[in-house]
């Protein structure tokens, strides 16, 4: 995400922004972005919408005009959310669960973005569910619920797996068994959030290897 | 299908009713009730629910008082549409287009039933798509139309790879390319229709591994 931050920042001669602070600023724009959805002040439209959205927003807060950029460079840089790498333990921990459980993200990204990186990086997933499929977003209720019933399964069926504390506590509130996964540097080395399990989650697992010896997989 | 439905007769001691003729009766409910769907009349339900509530008609016109089955042996034989088995060639086929190309099935069946046919059999397809995410039934143009943005694709970048003439038709009406793969025995050894391509399709395959050659996969 930085590497193609700075590649566009300075293809475009946009100077005196900081990669990292360009990145952040975009990246504070995806709650409140979402917040319009979840209110319901918005129709759903998927995550790839609200991203460029965003872009456009923060290159006029940084007195780009948006629109002297060509669209493929600005769809360019939108689709870096497409080219995340996952983490080092995800893929082994991940075919190991796989075997004797259906694995699928329930994210708040769309399907072409999770698709996009599922392949890039060899993710196997039994399908790709979540905000796009369900038309909700989380924390809402909705998000939970309605991806339990697209799997014909009830809620404590369901085990979603998480780095982020309030995720998890929303999926057990509609009944949802938990698994905290930790991820202490997705926001880099300062981050001060979400570094440990904050409620007694029915699973609390280092990374997806330690997970699968956990749930016995 | 034959054989679930066989299990099921006997178990319930339902007489004097072929499987075949049985299973026959039931797949005829299948495109009058999506027709409901199509047509306006009824809000998109997914496909394991009109199979369901096929299957308790089909008991009804033969006398059977569904009532008196347990709701889990009418679930388990409804999921009998989750256990089909791939056509021989189709993993390998698939897994070698899945090298170069984003593989996901349009189906007019639910995620689910897709998924479990996918874990059952293998098939490693990149993502699940069709009637449930899209909130349509083939060959509305919306099916086909939906799914490409789905995937952020224009329709011309998509292609339909089906066994139906009719579907391929529906889909190059939206714009998509076409791959016709014969299955002449889908209907068991009397099948008269879909038996070979009906229009210059932009591909004609004998297979899936025939597909992967001419598409150089």
């Amino acid at each position: 995400m930085a590497h193609d931050a700075a590649l566009f920042l300075a293809r475009h001669k946009i100077d005196g922004v900081a990669t990292s602070e360009f990145a952040d600023a975009w990246r504070r724009r995806y709650g409140p972005a979402m917040e319009e959805v979840r209110s319901g002040r918005r129709a759903f439209v998927r995550l790839d919408v609200l991203h460029r959205e965003n872009l456009l927003a923060v290159l006029g807060d940084y007195g780009v005009d948006a629109a002297s950029i060509p669209a493929e460079e600005v769809d360019g840089l939108n689709l870096a959310w497409h080219r995340l790498d996952p983490w080092p333990d995800s893929l082994s921990g991940l075919t190991r669960l796989k075997a004797t459980r259906i694995i699928a993200p329930l994210s708040n990204g769309n399907i072409v973005l999770m698709l996009d990186m599922a392949k890039r990086a060899g993710i196997p997933w039994d399908a790709i569910l979540g905000a796009e499929v369900v038309q909700a977003y989380k924390p809402m209720p909705e998000a939970y619920l309605r991806t339990a019933d697209v799997l014909g399964l009830r809620p404590e069926q369901m085990c979603l797996v998480a780095a982020h504390n309030s995720d998890l506590a929303a999926a057990r509130q509609c009944g949802y068994k938990t698994a905290f996964v930790a991820r202490p540097t997705e926001h880099g080395p300062g981050q001060t959030t979400d570094l440990k399990a904050e409620a007694d989650w029915d699973v609390i697992a280092r990374d997806f290897n330690d997970l699968a010896d956990k749930v016995g997989a």
